[in-house]
């Protein structure tokens, strides 16, 4: 019988694993230059979290939610996103108290869950990157939020970018502009999609972000946020602007932008890129903002916070659409040939003793003839090839290869044992 | 409303997070070494998979899968252990194939979830890091795996270890031995726990495993597997005691162990350390063996490997418990005060100019005095506080103290932005 991976799940293997390996190593330097630290929070949450944070109308609570009861009859959802678990941490921890400076910046990686239909050649399990700074209305945040995810696009080879920015202010704002919205949807309302229908009264600013062909040459013509804004939101925008400006951070104003989630305030972002693998035109591949009520949401105190998130997928293909050389972190520094058993129980020996000191090394497992494994090492792109014979194996002793220019010498068995850095060295320089 | 983590789950915060970043480096950093390369597989299997590689009757089949239906109706778990999925993968993707040189040594980590009764103490969500290698039956391989944990471990400061280690032979073997086990056993039937009495037929050798009392008694003087060692299986059991002697690995042979799942044959191993936040004497802290049949049991070709798997938390905890000192991965370079509103928009761009340049930095974002961010700059342990004041914004200057030493020297502000390394070092060597 063959078994098969989950409808919707994707395996990594060796050879695409080290692709991951430096997007998430590069996220964990870069984004500790801007002092974030990572959070892991679980697999799966309570239902409730995803429900009250996401709003009862969006996809992901609708349509999305990987969800089921577990055997203690508890409802549970596979993280659909990562923004609600932080937000739960944060507040269970109580990392809003004055023992944590303010602001608490960290970021997250890891697998995220959502029950697609399958036809949407969407995955199940699929896997984001976020950050996360609470405790700072400053627009100066906001503006840090966007340059560093510009700055870790850039550090992966992205830079042909298109940033989108828009506010969608504070609750008198959104108040005034609602009913300013539902005014102007009203008399549009037969020729709405059905979904629109259904948002127009609890969640119009939803609307504006429906792709229905229908909806569209409505929203065209709706009145802009941008009219609605009180001074303080006005303001705060402002200085966003003013300060990508002096970053010379290029950005356009999208007044229709909403995001998907319920939850933002202020500063909304979308970075966008240009790739036929991700679809026509620009695609968004990362996306953020201002939530500053969401710690009150989960039980917590009032307390600002402004993130973004990123899909690993997308990025890995954007890098590979555009030929990125990620580094070799599996370059062989020796392959030792051992030429019979006893020679092959040395050559053993000596492998274990360079991984002891810090080489990488590899040896045949297979009781292969000599042959065969020197084609291993040229096959591993061994830099050196170490090799024990009978006379070698009498005379401990062992026969050294550079791969790179065709070098040889015959060198004592426990030179490479012990000292090889060492070796090497004398060896580069003709010392020996 | 408050929100908590769901039942045996963890947060893993800033502080701690860091802690688990650098077992995983190193695991990754060490295993390259050995030329294992990453494996990720989903968080969830089909519940077929791991039914059929862990066995019907094992402890984790019986008692603690984490298994639910998905909206397709689908028997889905989360993953209780790393090697089943990884075999799934090997087979799905037929790395057994001639394109991919043997042995395939690979390693994975990440979360497991097993639903256990939360009265035991034990997370529902948990982390293994483990590795696995395919298709080489050399004993070399099998003394590879044990070498590598114990290097492993030695790399987090963990050397006073004590090693077991068993055969489970070929087939041969264990089905002589299976005889003798049920011939010695059945006179003791009545005296079994019910467990036992369960797997006498089913699975003899689990009942070896038991930690009842009533069958502990009875398992002491029961016949010993090596005593039913076919040729070949004494061989290879002879080949590794033989090569972990030469390597100088200390290990006690206990003909007892079986380790809890069916899938061994040949070599099995346990590594335990001591310490009393694990419990009482010397506890296992990682486990592993020979699978010859795995990979043809989940459909491929009979094809042998061999793996190991340990506990991160165990580890974790038994580090913290040997007050292992871990290197501060969140040093901060600069810390950038501002004084007043024009000078906190031209530290931020100081900040950012430096991220820009690979230091740390970071600055106020909450309008505080200066005297409260000269105290963040020294609870964030700054190497370098930066200060613009009015007059160094007048100037084009910055403020620059060495936090070590208390040196302090005003210099210009673009010298900082675009060569702060340099300058570093003439502050450093006096050349300013």
């Amino acid at each position: 019988m063959r078994y098969q991976r989950p409808k919707g799940t994707a395996d990594i293997l060796p050879g695409e694993s080290e692709q991951w390996q430096f997007v998430e190593e590069t996220a964990r330097m870069l984004f500790s230059d801007y002092r974030y630290q990572e959070i892991r929070t679980p697999m799966f949450e309570s239902f409730d979290v995803f429900s009250r944070t996401s709003g009862e109308t969006s996809d992901i609570v609708t349509k999305e939610m990987y969800d089921f009861y577990d055997k203690g009859d508890r409802h549970i959802t596979l993280r659909p996103e990562g923004t609600a678990g932080v937000v739960r941490s944060f507040v269970e921890n109580k990392l809003f108290g004055p023992d944590t400076p303010k602001p608490v910046k960290m970021f997250y990686m890891g697998p995220m869950f959502r029950y697609e239909r399958p036809q949407s050649g969407r995955l199940r399990e699929f896997h984001q990157i976020g950050v996360e700074a609470f405790g700072s209305e400053s627009p100066q945040l906001d503006v840090e939020v966007i340059s560093m995810a510009v700055d870790y696009l850039r550090h992966l080879g992205i830079d042909d970018l298109r940033i989108a920015i828009n506010t969608l202010g504070d609750k008198e704002t959104r108040s005034n502009y609602r009913q300013a919205l539902i005014d102007y949807l009203e008399p549009h309302f037969e020729e709405l999609s059905d979904d629109s229908k259904e948002r127009l009264h609890k969640n119009p600013l939803r609307v504006l972000d429906s792709k229905a062909p229908e909806d569209q040459l409505i929203v065209d013509g709706a009145p802009s946020i941008l009219d609605y804004l009180t001074d303080d939101a006005q303001n705060h925008f402002d200085k966003v602007t003013r300060m990508l400006d002096g970053l010379g951070i290029k950005y356009d104003v999208d007044h229709t932008m909403v995001r998907g989630l319920d939850y933002y305030n202020h500063t909304i972002f979308e970075i966008m890129a240009n790739a036929k693998e991700l679809g026509e035109g620009y695609t968004t591949i990362c996306a953020g903002g201002r939530y500053d009520g969401l710690v009150e949401e989960l039980g917590g105190p009032q307390m600002p916070g402004v993130g973004f998130g990123l899909g690993v997928e997308r990025l890995l293909l954007l890098m590979n659409s555009k030929k990125f050389v990620f580094p070799n972190f599996n370059a062989l520094d020796a392959y030792v040939v051992g030429i019979g058993e006893e020679a092959s129980l040395e050559a053993f020996k000596v492998v274990q003793a360079l991984r002891d000191n810090g080489f990488s090394a590899d040896k045949d497992y297979l009781d292969r003839k000599p042959k065969a494994q020197f084609k291993s090492a040229d096959k591993l792109n061994a830099k050196f090839t170490l090799t024990i014979g009978e006379k070698e194996l009498e005379n401990n002793t062992i026969h050294l290869k550079n791969m790179a220019d065709g070098k040889e010498i015959t060198v004592g068995i426990d030179d490479v044992k012990t000292r090889f850095a060492e070796l090497l060295n004398e060896f580069d320089s003709d010392n020996l």
